[in-house]
């Protein structure tokens, strides 16, 4: 283990900035949350992109939401075999052990892992198609609603509208869980599908009426 | 789809209020970042949990850190099969095409899933141990390491030790990575090792010279 | 040229210290910001005073602001002439080759080169009056504010308003530069402006709503 | 004034975590600093580029070093004219107002302000050679300097060779003004050339024996 590394010293300078401001002004709220365990009220999945904050977004307090982040925010559907599962046992632990009440799903635009998906059912990326591609074989999840924008000819607005319908995917998928479905039939637990657009700092909501995403 | 429901409205309300105040203060910053795509200095591996931010800790800004986040934040060994791995593309995805500088492995105290894994070890968890747990299977990557701490009496010493483990499990997976391993030996990549202390709000870093972490 | 000298033996030292750590940690970073260039976020026109460490005040990392340091922080009207400009040349780089986002002008307490101006409009400067004074010539840029503290009669308080009024004329200043009028205009670009304590560590920013300083 | 926008808050947050710990901790050293004025023992031209940090390189304290920071690190020579002269106003407040030991230059690798200069001088930067551009204008400062690396074939080489000229035509011009030519001359001040590599964090110094620079 001779590769790992002391942290940056500009990194260790915020930390200690951190601890004397931030965590010296809410020590009683860390130390509840250590000692009483964290009692989230909602799930967010969202993507590793770094343009993506969704506490920053929501304002969120420590303790608020258990964030699970992958790429392109997806969930796979509920699959019983002898694979590693980490989306899966993220939720399962969010809606069984921490019962949380809402469970949302945040995609974004421009977001790599979408176009990499559109790129492959164009044709055009061979090298995500390989076998070896770690995310080529993720993205798969995503292809079958490929068809729901395949007719779309402008490029940019063709990848806004799948990085819609990778978060109803999603959705749909989550619905596949059967403490998922159970939890929504019960009234314990709702879910929410949202896309923001970075550059212009919007919010969408998807309406299950229209089957449309709209502005919150 | 009737299931997915409209945003709790404290939630649209923050939403408005980040809008007009720390987008609008840095709108010049989004557009850019939309514009131009992401280029994050480094890659950050942290626990679902909701008392951990990253983002809060180091004072990062939109656009710093590409995140993702999992039970435990673990990683699992390099695996090329049919199945699918939502962190192993996280990491090919940082490594290869962001080309991040830094991999940062983040634990934390009070960790519900290595204490899952500690009740598995000591035979105590059968719902984890039955064969659909996702949880219990996603938890199985750290079993190995259980006999480095099986001899600590103090379950709650145990508990901040196998924590720890699981940092250290998660850098001697990334380097079964041929991808990382390259890019550590190319001196394009660091790997850094860290376990946070919610209540206590310290931070401790893995020091390869003596095996153990110091507080930074 | 026998008139240059080896770096005094201290230097080497510290640098040998630097390149041995903070280098040695960050050597990924480094080579992707020579390899890939630079992409600030931000430039900061400060002073050139020892005592001003913008870097330290936001626990800055190499590659984060692009910055431009000269007498009193003062950008010059735009003018097009045959002159040199070299703080002009400074912020056309930054706006129109790394269109950075932010563009923070950063005035200081105890401030040398505003004492120097303050001095000239009182009568009491002859030296810097001087026409070959370069010190002198190049704080005339501020004279025109004086007016707006003339009636202070604490001198202390005098120079701490002359000092923030140096930030609000380098704003006004840079709104002349037809590229940096229109990257504000387009919200490509935002203005701050920044006044520090160095005595208490304080620092205010400008409120153009009051047309007053106030505390972050 | 409405343009001027307030501070992004991770900003305010790590200015909030400095002035908790770094300032707290030296408030007795800032406090002097304050009372008692700066008493810099060297000044540093560099160029505003992120990625050059001599704080950091030679692990500066508040009140250490006078910077100045200009497009390339150039010093144009003494002039008198009716023009503003930024630099030459830090040179002369350093020298005969703080009356500093030294006077470091220094250069770096990557220098797109240099590259400008080197595009000029082979006819491909019409944009520069522009009668309005304040970037061109200043570089021309370093156009006499081209002969000396114009039979390079290697480009790069040609940079890296031509940003180390950059050092000798400041350290040239420096000895232009009459008041740094007398305290070099009496031993009140030396001048130091310093070139360095961002990606290998090298440090190269100028030595007037072999008209090189060699590692320090």
């Amino acid at each position: 283990m001779e590769f790992a590394r002391p942290l940056p010293s500009y990194l260790v300078q915020r930390y200690h900035g951190w601890k004397a401001t931030t965590y010296s002004e809410n020590k009683a709220w860390y130390k509840r949350l250590a000692t009483e365990g964290q009692r989230p009220r909602a799930m967010v999945i969202s993507c590793c992109d770094s343009r993506v904050h969704v506490t920053s977004i929501f304002g969120a307090d420590q303790g608020e939401f258990f964030i699970h982040r992958n790429i392109a925010n997806l969930v796979p559907p509920y699959e019983q075999d002898d694979a590693r599962h980490g989306t899966s046992a993220a939720i399962e632990y969010a809606v069984t052990a921490l019962k949380v009440a809402h469970l949302i799903v945040l995609g974004h635009s421009q977001c790599g892992g979408v176009q990499g998906c559109i790129d492959m059912c164009k044709g055009n990326a061979p090298q995500l198609e390989a076998k070896e591609s770690f995310v080529g074989r993720w993205m798969d999840v995503l292809k079958p609603k490929f068809e729901t924008v395949a007719g779309i000819e402008d490029s940019a607005e063709q990848a806004r509208q799948f990085e819609r319908q990778a978060v109803v995917a999603s959705l749909e998928n989550l619905m596949t869980f059967p403490f998922v479905e159970s939890a929504v039939k019960e009234g314990e637990l709702s879910l929410h599908g949202l896309w923001t657009d970075i550059g212009e700092g919007g919010l969408e909501c998807y309406d299950p009426a229209t089957g449309k995403f709209h502005e919150v």
